[in-house]
């Protein structure tokens, strides 16, 4: 590994306009899923969930209601991210208890930050939750996005379209869930990607960064 | 490459908990900047600007409104993340006219999208910005955290710091930024790091995903 692959590969992914409708081997999809998995998330809790949808004819109804974005059908996979609606203890517990489950052994320092937690989120509102927990999920969103661009998957960053409507479609917030971001996985179609061959744009650091030294 | 390099990364970091001084290299410290810089955000527009703090006064005052975190200061560098408080025409434009300028041309269809763009945001309320350009912030510290995970720099995700506090401390809202996330860059202190040995816990891809074919 060079230290400059990772790099080579942000300068190289680009946000795929067409797809060529051709399948994605289920190895690859699992370890896009996998990275995804393994993303850092606000102390740990991984504050959502993500659905996988091969089903053409629930891409077709998505498609309607995301600009009408080709990529949804001609992609094989869709990953919707959804995140909680809200930190329930339920929620909390349950990883503060797979946690020592997993690690086999209770922690004092631990148990006093689940603790901490319940009682911070207890006094949050759901949407002051919600505002954390979406923000949590464009984590894990950018480990697929590089774990698909190793892959050699294309793929394109999705957020155009009608959350409200999408959760209806998906049923999301019966499971006190809310969407995010959508990610067509698929193949590029190079004839009908008209950002195909354009240079990828990016600010220089100049204007990005500003050091206090 | 083997494509399970970038899983290794993600199983093998971890938030940090305890670093001894050592300093990072300004070159890792570089690309680390340069994988933010690269990082897709919605519609490339990049709505954030990253602070390196190396100052100790600084640090041990970001420390102060930061609940004691020691990693801010026994840290080399310490990473801000600050998104636009807003978008604003001229914001909006700049990227626009920054594209056309490096493309060496102008595009009808893409012309068509600055306009969309201006008239969405134009609709959107102060507030409606932020949320949006906040969720940005974690796709490019997402992208930072895996490079220092590849050049073997620890590192220390953070969201546990007051953001008006810090925000008044750098001068942050002058500028039209507010911060979002702070990523302190260093080295592990083994003796000191309560987390080091502790195993890594994640929910199991069932419990995250479901397919829907």
């Amino acid at each position: 590994m060079k230290n400059t692959d990772f790099l080579d590969q942000l300068s190289t992914r680009y946000a795929t306009k067409a797809m060529n409708g051709e399948k994605v081997a289920e190895d690859k999809i699992e370890r896009i899923l996998e990275a995804a998995r393994l993303a850092p998330t606000s102390s740990g809790l991984q504050p959502f969930e993500i659905l996988v949808i091969t089903n053409e004819e629930m891409k077709q109804k998505i498609r309607a209601i995301a600009f009408d974005q080709p990529q949804i059908t001609s992609g094989s996979h869709l990953l919707v991210f959804a995140a909680w609606d809200s930190y329930t203890p339920e929620r909390i517990n349950h990883m503060f208890d797979l946690t020592n489950e997993v690690r086999g052994m209770r922690n004092e320092g631990w148990e006093n930050y689940r603790q901490f937690l319940l009682n911070m989120y207890g006094q949050q509102t759901e949407e002051q939750h919600f505002t954390h927990t979406a923000r949590q999920t464009y984590i894990a969103f950018m480990a697929a996005i590089t774990q698909a661009s190793y892959e050699q998957v294309d793929h394109t960053p999705m957020e155009g379209f009608d959350p409200a409507a999408l959760d209806e479609l998906l049923g999301l917030r019966e499971k006190g869930l809310r969407s995010t971001l959508m990610l067509p996985l698929g193949y590029r179609d190079v004839e009908k990607d008209w950002l195909v061959n354009l240079v990828k744009v990016r600010k220089p650091l100049t204007e990005l960064v500003t050091v206090i030294d």
